[in-house]
């Protein structure tokens, strides 16, 4: 196989607008930092999907992806009256777990990046397990590498 | 019956201290109108727990009560540094559902004042329900009153 | 002048497209109640941009719109996965304050409808002032009547 | 100086019990991991109170710690009717800076660890600075050093 077909390309990649929220702001006048995770996670849901699977879709098969680390840089601060823009990508893919990239700007200033990493977990027992068979060549795809 | 029996005694109230969070404040400098509802859910915990049912031992049982009206009246605002005080009582029963009042406030200060109204509700099928049996007697102990 | 003037028209109406997203949920499977307060807010955030200023700049003029009361009353549930509708209109205008008026939908179900109110008051002093003259004509219009 | 005076003692570190609230669980049935963030804000401010100053008074000298980096590693996961111990001191200390780390526990059930950092930032201007001249000797008492 050649490396480019390794590549990430268009299909990896997600991003969202998101309207900042008076609720989200604090009284230092700028967005609290918390609400970034969940930014991150409105962003992972497209992504998700892109996988042709909603994440919704993904737990009435039985199965969570837990949240095992999250990770925040902050830059500059986003403010209310903006919509600003989160990019997510699948950063590494593990035969039993994902971790996802983010980066959230305002047109070209950069305001944040991160990361979370996360488990495949069988719903019922909460007990981790490998990822479901009939998820790994959807995430393989979105990792932009062929299963 | 005499009256007296009836009346609201002190296992009917509760109150509950909540200290401010920062994320709770927004950029007018105070605490946002919406997080009173998650601290009149505060009180309602602890006054529900005077009924010797933990509310998450009362869904282990089978039953949520889900919220079908929520009023807040707002007086002056809770600020980031104080602990306000969040009280609460049963103020009317059906054979289906109930209504709690609130008042949140600082000292001698009026925050908040309100009331949520709510059903029972079998967990399983999401169907409003009558009263659980097996609360009937606890809560109208809450609410004042013998069954 | 004739009653069609005064009547409700296009520009008075508002409607918001919002992703439920998975934070809002809580352990009944469901939207948590207290997170319609904040849908509100951005339906009223899309509505008060219709009058010319963005809630934003209305601040910036030394301005604030402090909420004094909110109602909801819920019907169905709204779940993640869903992309909600809020319908926002401006109900009553009185000299220093006003009140709107919400729905949220999800197609035809009925999820949630509401009230808030407002008084204008000075960001500097916290005091509650009569409607500031720059904002009156284009609020009076959001409210389908002339000044 | 003998290294035992620069090791932590009791003064530099904080515990604070948090009762998990109904609105910070989603519908996986445990708290939602953006919560944890707000958990550590409440030991932080405990922290910081003894210093002697409380965080809201440190604003009110002119000054912001902004938060530059958040890590969340999560264990166990954390249940509506829990009340969770969060632990926090106060890891490294520079001359712009600090850097806080926390542990949230369930009795001996480790749910959380992580930190966060933050500069020192003059409030009127947004610009970072050196730490004000009137907390480097209380934070240095926080660190287990003296100044």
């Amino acid at each position: 196989m050649k490396k480019a077909e390794w590549q990430h390309d268009e299909k990896t990649r997600c991003t969202v607008d998101v309207e900042v929220r008076y609720a989200e702001t604090d009284q230092m006048g700028i967005v609290h930092h918390a609400n970034y995770i969940v930014w991150f996670e409105l962003a992972r849901t497209a992504l998700c999907e892109k996988s042709g699977f909603h994440y919704s879709e993904i737990e009435r098969l039985g199965y969570f992806l837990i949240v095992t680390r999250v990770e925040v840089r902050y830059g500059q601060p986003a403010r209310y009256g903006e919509t600003v823009q989160v990019d997510c990508w699948l950063e590494r893919l593990t035969s039993r777990g994902l971790r996802f990239a983010y980066r959230v700007h305002h047109g070209d200033t950069s305001l944040a990046s991160g990361a979370t990493e996360h488990l495949w977990c069988v719903a019922e027992t909460g007990k981790p397990c490998r990822t479901p068979e009939v998820l790994r060549e959807p995430f393989a795809r979105l990792a932009g590498r062929p299963e």
